[in-house]
């Protein structure tokens, strides 16, 4: 595969520009290795340059070689003027959803004979197919975020909290290698299940009802997201049954990924069958999401997305049931797609039941 | 203290505004009370229009009951447009730091006949002073931190991690009540103390080395941020000097804070105190900040802010001194400004020395 900036290269080529202002950070550090909070960069045809400040001076000169370092403040337009002068550049490219009126008006008055061009997505649209070295740390994000979940199932019980549950999977997933979790772990209980994003809450959880538990890990950037619904002790039909059609949805979503397909046919695979069981309008949201720097990377598996499957996007597969005052259900797996199709990273047991057996061990 | 809304409508009628347009979700917060992850408000002379998606509809309803709702997707724009279209406005004011360049292109494309005025800031002005619940949820999240803090007095030995203690803290915080910790929590150990930024590592507390611990807790939304730096064991001299140095400019800053005030006539009395004893170019950052709904509420202490201080701001005062190779030392409280001065919220002890008895209690 083409280095990064050569493909972002190639096409600010197509578009005839000859350089691009990268605001958004995660897409600084994907394009520079830069690790910062703070820090913007000028991409031109031959030539690569990072704008940071003074705190991140000898931390950018390590992380990012190739880049010629321009130290900036917090008004960091001058910066971008000066760099933008020396490239001697006619045309620069800029991320149009990240950059503000603000910053965008003041960059115009600053470089006025320039044509600034705005463009929606270029980098975003690169990072959704991972390389090996991202692929590897999303793996390692993924084991940690399995091996929370085998050490959750152990450690929840009736009586505790939402909370309780939420703070002990994060501190041992801090405590096995995460720089944390990626996101605000959800744990949702009873009727709060039915909520696809339910925060965790003061709720205490009861035997025999309905849990929800979404979270992933945080790895040197990249990112896990995993869901898995269960029951402490025997569920009852109804839960049995729409899990059953939810993770029946899951598998043949997972089965029909490969490289060629549109993201909004995957979706359809397991709408159409939850549709076909009876539960279509309890589906409100899209069927999974692109995995990387972001936990949220590209609306891949999105209804109606257009975006083309390719080996090396890694998607989240989560088909969810959702039923007001009952509860909800959703199974969430991390995939990679590959030549052939797909392989699944999660490795964590889907299974609706937790039991806990009377002396203290579980089943 | 005039309700919210009133003090903006008061701001907008200033400045001839017959609308204004919120797109940041913290001063979403302020305005309406919505606490989710997506909405936005258009705030007329009369009336106020909160938009959100279904996932928020219940919850918008139940926080918000002054608000007309507006369901929105993720393109939010044409809901705008409705909400802009039914109050018959002319003029709408729009947050120029947090509108995207294409959010404001499709904006002044839907509503052509409306005149869009940027505005800088003008939201979080109104929320550097605080009023009696907000005070009372940063004297929650001030509880939590002091606590977390004597906590990890006694956990803390040689041999641990700084990412260690990090996790030990964060969980610490949240099995208390907070919300979760209200920013990335910095342990920095030895030569890394010097970093006003350094990030935990897995570096290993030592004996007799300067350990800096920054953190906070997020309460219901609110913030403390609290430093203290210390040493295992007995400190040597130069540790007791620059010590020494860093709480007396931070005690005389505190001193110095009352209503009436510029922020950077505060950040001079202790820097030019720290310059005075020798060690001027080693404070590289501004005295303190703004604290509420954001970590970094307002930068009111920065160096030649031109913020007058007022009785209910809430801000941060932290010296610190640093030494490339050797270490740094920081010290940071939370102050209230009152009427007749500043009440210290942060209760922590500033003592450099942690010393650990060998029966294994601690002095």
């Amino acid at each position: 595969m083409p280095s990064r900036l050569d493909r972002l290269r190639g096409e600010m080529a197509s578009r005839n520009l000859d350089a691009f202002l990268v605001t958004d950070l995660l897409n600084v550090r994907y394009l520079s290795g830069f690790t910062g909070s703070y820090a913007f960069a000028l991409i031109t045809r031959d030539d690569a340059v990072l704008l940071t400040d003074f705190r991140y001076a000898e931390q950018s000169a390590e992380e990012c070689p190739g880049l010629y370092l321009e130290l900036v403040e917090s008004h960091w337009v001058p910066g971008a003027q000066r760099a933008v002068e020396r490239a001697g550049v006619k045309s620069v490219g800029f991320e149009s959803h990240s950059l503000s009126y603000h910053h965008w008006s003041e960059l115009s008055a600053a470089i006025p004979d320039i044509r600034l061009v705005p463009e929606e997505d270029l980098v975003g649209r690169l990072r959704l197919v991972k390389d090996e070295a991202e692929t590897a740390l999303i793996r390692e994000a993924v084991r940690i975020a399995d091996l929370a979940y085998a050490h959750i199932a152990k450690f929840i019980k009736p009586g505790l909290t939402e909370r309780d549950v939420a703070a002990e999977l994060d501190f041992f997933m801090r405590r096995n290698g995460a720089d944390k979790e990626g996101f605000d772990t959800i744990v949702a209980s009873g009727p709060r299940s039915a909520l696809p994003h339910g925060k965790s809450s003061d709720r205490m959880i009861s035997k025999g009802e309905l849990i929800v538990l979404d979270f992933g890990a945080a790895f040197q950037g990249y990112h896990s997201d995993i869901t898995r619904t269960f029951v402490l002790g025997p569920p009852d039909d109804r839960q049995d049954e729409i899990y059953g059609i939810v993770l029946e949805a899951q598998s043949k979503a997972i089965s029909a990924l490969r490289p060629g397909l549109l993201g909004g046919d995957v979706d359809s695979v397991a709408r159409e069958y939850i549709a076909e069981r009876g539960f279509g309008e309890h589906f409100g949201h899209g069927l999974g999401h692109g995995l990387g720097l972001d936990v949220h990377d590209g609306r891949v598996l999105a209804r109606a997305s257009e975006i083309m499957l390719e080996a090396g996007m890694v998607v989240t597969v989560e088909p969810g049931i959702y039923i007001p005052g009952w509860g909800g259900i959703r199974i969430e797996d991390d995939v990679l797609v590959t030549d052939s199709g797909a392989e699944v990273l999660t490795q964590s047991p889907r299974r609706l039941a937790i039991q806990r057996k009377e002396s203290g061990g579980h089943v």
